[in-house]
């Protein structure tokens, strides 16, 4: 029943379902930036008025930051109650010279709808909203008490969703959450996704002379702390062999099973052109581990970024008085985030040169999560995918981190179901941001199912 | 007889001489601004105008850039020529609200004259060019061929300065070049510099995927640009024992003499006071040598600059498709910066990784500078400023470069002796730069005799 409902609601409504979309994508609502304060909360009243026009009963929900935006279709005390997350927060547009177009004036060209935001995370989360529009219109409700959670402060580490998600836990229980916030394997290649990994995101900051110094007249004579910068930073990483070379950092690292390694090396992942695509001469990592293991199953360290000193074109003879990086860890289970930052910064106080001043600040922490493939939701979600694509979905884990996921899990005791509808090469957190159209109908079909199914 | 004959010019004219120094220091001849070309042009014409009045046919010379002023006393084939260099064009002022004094209207407080190039460079050119009239008019003429080459573009490069020195070389040869363009080691101990060190100066960029990736989703498994340079020029410098881990890079390094070493430790160094005045913990540097020796006269790199990724507030989860720094040598004799360029291009190209993209820009080089203390001319400039301030003299070496110096000693195969009349606290490029008019007189002393002695 549910795909003849969703084809004709979209059959109808396409323009419509379209023209909503642009509009959501048009607010500037880049959560890291306070000059877009007032955009944020003005795509947060928009969003719950749009709820509640669906007749899901939307609120504005004021937290310590961004606000978060709650909707609730009718309750009714026999069905199951499922939530469905979301984010209407977006990434920086910088560099925004490289933008084709400008990143809030969506683009469309072809199946391509170009706009910051718009695979990141507001057109999977427009599929959800339409699919609840859908089941509202056709048959005057939801076949589950279905509860809306949309924050805005997922790019910036999601501090106030714990305590609304403890709001919403308070006088309900839930099946299930479910996110579409995930990349699929391909094209035509839905997933599911069942594990993710943590992160554990630093600031660290060395300061040395009390300002910058002219490194003719001192050079060789003080400490230099964009030197010691690149000296700290290379001791944490084993190049040879790809570890991480901080001592106990691997010592909670669940290993790779045997079934989970074939089940991966079985996927038809393209090694070549994932590398050809990225423009890459050679893929490097971990020894002892493919691409796809290096991504959804291992840990990492990346430096996100380096600062200090003279920047511009030419020279500038100078000794600069302070440098930093943004460095972070990806964490796998059994990982605790709170470990690693011990063990972080004890290793760089350790490795660290005395006569600089060393100071890390934490910036993001979220645990690894991980649900069996053999669990009853992951079975009843992968049906929802098949009806809405019409094509045999890949089980995968991802690289990147939902840190709302294990938030879900420890405050509500429910699991998650992580329903991509993003590409690979979507852009997300770059320029040329783009969502694929194709993915907003068969979302909106996969999410009228697996609404139908969640009630039985 | 030189002591009498600077004495009995300045009794007589003290009033005067200050005057002219009023007159010059109140040209803005700030050579970066645009806005002030046609003040360049009217301090040149003026400068010109009073080497003429004195005696010393003085001329503009146009240039691609600002103007330089040329002048020279009546030529005697039988006589030595010297050549002295000074500069008219002056610092910007900004922040021009830390002036006590508009910095254009001379003000003068006891021995001090507060203007801006009152000391850098005006004063001390003024008292070559008094030392020149004072010989002049007690004796009808100046004892050597003297060739005054005054450009106006020294805060900004010098870029037509070779030329003019080229024209210079090619219908005179030169005893030697006298500069006082550097700073004294204490009020009352004026010193001589002979040896400068050289300068190579990189950009050095890495290249690794064709745009920022997202950290969680690809990270571990694809190069890092980031992380790969702090692996890379953590690699060129040793850091236990301070040096530099370039092969070959000191092979052409002169050892520092032990009578050289015995000299820098006799000097009333207070390595103390100059670590506290930075503001640091600790020094650092090469071991086995002394603060001064690692500034003076052992080689140093120094990272003078990092960029790349995220540099803003918070967290952004992004493998960087590029990162860069800015990297010099400070080089000493016998190293060539061509040689360095050779080997520094040789070892990265070497270390970095095959899978980025490694691209190297020399941005600045010059050789360093070196005249030992025994050389006769030292000896002579040594006397003529015990002649000038009654007291003996420091002789020093800098660690920063002065690429004109190199510059005469290619085209005019000349030695340069560089007698500092700024003192270090002058505020030099910096608010209230002031000129102790002591330093005035002691310096038309010392020059008097210099002019003399040159003549022998």
């Amino acid at each position: 029943m549910s795909a003849p409902l969703a084809d004709s609601f979209i059959e109808r409504h396409r323009e419509q379902i379209l023209a909503g979309l642009y509009e959501f994508v048009r607010f500037p609502s880049v959560s890291t930036d306070p000059a877009h304060g007032s955009d944020m909360a003005a795509c947060a009243q928009w969003l719950a008025a749009e709820f509640s026009r669906i007749g899901l009963r939307g609120e504005v929900r004021a937290t310590r930051g961004h606000p978060a935006v709650v909707a609730a279709s009718p309750f009714r005390s026999e069905r199951p109650t499922v939530l469905v997350y979301g984010h209407y927060d977006v990434q920086p547009v910088d560099p925004e010279a490289l933008w084709t177009h400008p990143p809030f004036a969506p683009h469309r060209d072809g199946d391509r709808l170009y706009a910051r935001g718009a695979s990141d995370n507001k057109g999977p989360l427009w599929a959800h909203i339409k699919a609840a529009e859908a089941w509202m219109e056709q048959t005057g409700e939801v076949p589950v008490n279905l509860v809306f959670l949309v924050e805005g402060e997922e790019e910036v580490g999601s501090a106030s969703l714990p305590e609304v998600v403890r709001e919403l836990g308070r006088d309900r229980s839930f099946r299930c959450v479910v996110v579409s916030d995930t990349l699929m394997a391909g094209r035509d290649r839905p997933s599911l996704t069942h594990g993710l990994r943590g992160l554990a995101y630093f600031e660290v900051r060395l300061r040395g002379p009390n300002r910058d110094l002219h490194s003719g007249v001192y050079g060789g004579s003080v400490p230099n702390p964009a030197t010691i910068l690149c000296q700290l930073l290379s001791t944490c990483l084993d190049a040879e062999t790809g570890r991480i070379a901080i001592p106990g950092f691997y010592d909670d690292v669940r290993a790779v099973s045997p079934e989970e390694r074939a089940a991966a090396a079985a996927l038809p992942f393209d090694e070549v052109g994932y590398r050809l695509e990225l423009g890459l001469r050679g893929l490097v990592g971990e020894a002892g581990y493919s691409t796809l293991e290096r991504r959804w199953a291992r840990p990492a360290l990346d430096v996100n970024g380096l600062f200090g000193g003279f920047q511009g074109a030419g020279a500038k003879t100078i000794i600069p008085g302070e440098a930093g990086a943004k460095v972070s860890f990806r964490l796998v289970p059994d990982q605790d985030p709170r470990r690693v930052d011990q063990l972080f910064r004890a290793y760089l106080a350790a490795m660290c040169s005395p006569y600089v001043d060393l100071e890390i600040t934490t910036i993001q922490a979220g645990r690894p999560y991980y649900l069996p493939v053999g669990h009853p939701l992951i079975q009843l979600a992968l049906a929802a995918i098949r009806d809405g694509f019409g094509v045999e979905p890949a089980v995968t884990r991802e690289g990147g981190s939902v840190p709302i996921v294990q938030a879900f899990k420890e405050i509500l005791a429910a699991e998650t179901l992580l329903i991509a509808l993003g590409l690979s090469d979507d852009n997300w957190h770059a320029p040329d941001e783009k969502f694929e159209l194709s993915n907003l109908w068969r979302g909106i079909r996969t999410m009228v199912s697996l609404y139908g199914r969640l009630a039985s």
